[in-house]
């Protein structure tokens, strides 16, 4: 029987790498993985995508490697081609859901919340490139308390945030708010329906690697990986 | 044998809402339109979509009704439930690539490119918001370039740019450079790869109903329209 081996390319920080990371231990495959930094890619890393983002998942067999980029596609492909759990449910009008509440969380969430806390007070740094902008960060802090009320109603209608099982729509979810939480920026105690959600999604084995990220340089508040947050 | 009908709820110079058209057009399907402006949503429009983002589309039949939002899981959707000619292909690695450049273009090209330039001169003025920012202007012709390198590259390499058959793929980037068309604003002439593949794509069915759309106040060059351009 031919041998798959999975090696990922990713970020600790990056939103949709983490989504994969969690798609990919919901679905217990043992996976290496090799840290990249977007802003200043690799001459190797390039090779295998040349724009140089994060995440690439790299699927080797006996007789073929595949090299995939973009968290949608490569999750996408993990389910088409049946790996492990499904994430994503059966009835389309089900997975329509679940595609729109993942581009909802992965754009977004991202645009209005994750990029202007966690871009601005972290990557930058990592980048080099100065002092966050208060004006982004007030915004951020402004717009994450209307994406936590949808998630705290969401998961108040459905067990999880697209349906009964969990699905990559509380993945991308995660990935989004995990990021924020790394930076100590989740204001938890005004949001019990979200914290609830998240408190249950966090338990979960799959999270066990993200809870374990540690840039150096920049180290998470110590309620980052504590269950009982 | 029960009766569909479908019904899209959009806006002429949304990109997304430009795919979605364009794919509903290349299957061949007959369905009615309403214009929609997400920066003042009618109430009967949040009862659809409570974000009031475009597009949404309502399919109906006798016993059940439908409605979808966000522009990929529409088009997943239409796929998934086999309506029309496939425009996603069939091989999963295939399907990845299709994916990955479908968010290539509406993400990436659409925050360095239509957002910048489209957003600027059109959506601001449809908004009542005042004067474009002209460094925003420049940064959108500045970007513009290596977007029309990327699809030349792309349409060199492979007939269409995932492949040897149109895919979302295609229609995802033409949404995006035919609503920065629609301002006269594609640099035409230095990219003539680019524009081979946009006069194929342009000739096509699918793509008369865009090249008549006429914004009241905000109309088109002649060129917009012209086959020959």
């Amino acid at each position: 029987m031919a041998i798959t081996t999975y090696c990922l390319h990713h970020h600790p920080l990056d939103p949709p790498s983490r989504r994969v990371r969690l798609a990919m231990g919901e679905k217990a495959l043992t996976y290496d993985t090799i840290i990249e930094k977007p802003w200043e890619p690799r001459e190797e890393y390039l090779e295998l995508n040349p724009a140089g983002e994060v995440p690439t998942l790299v699927i080797t067999t006996d007789d073929e490697e595949v090299i995939l980029g973009d968290a949608t596609a490569i999750c996408e492909f993990l389910e088409e081609t049946h790996v492990g759990t499904n994430l994503i449910g059966k009835d389309p009008v089900a997975r329509a859901e679940v595609r729109r509440l993942i581009n909802w969380f992965e754009h977004k969430t991202y645009q209005e919340v994750t990029l202007l806390l966690v871009g601005e007070k972290a990557f930058k740094k990592l980048r080099g490139e100065g002092q966050p902008d208060s004006a982004m960060i007030r915004a951020g802090y402004h717009n994450i308390h209307g994406h936590l009320d949808y998630i705290g109603w969401l998961a108040g209608q459905r067990n999880w945030l697209a349906g009964d099982q969990i699905t990559l729509a509380d993945l991308a979810a995660a990935a989004q708010i995990s990021a924020v939480d790394y930076i100590g920026d989740v204001p938890w105690q005004q949001h019990p329906e979200a914290k609830e959600w998240y408190a249950r999604i966090k338990s979960r084995p799959s999270f066990r690697p993200l809870l374990g990220d540690h840039i150096p340089g920049f180290l998470p508040p110590e309620t980052y990986a504590d269950l009982d947050f």
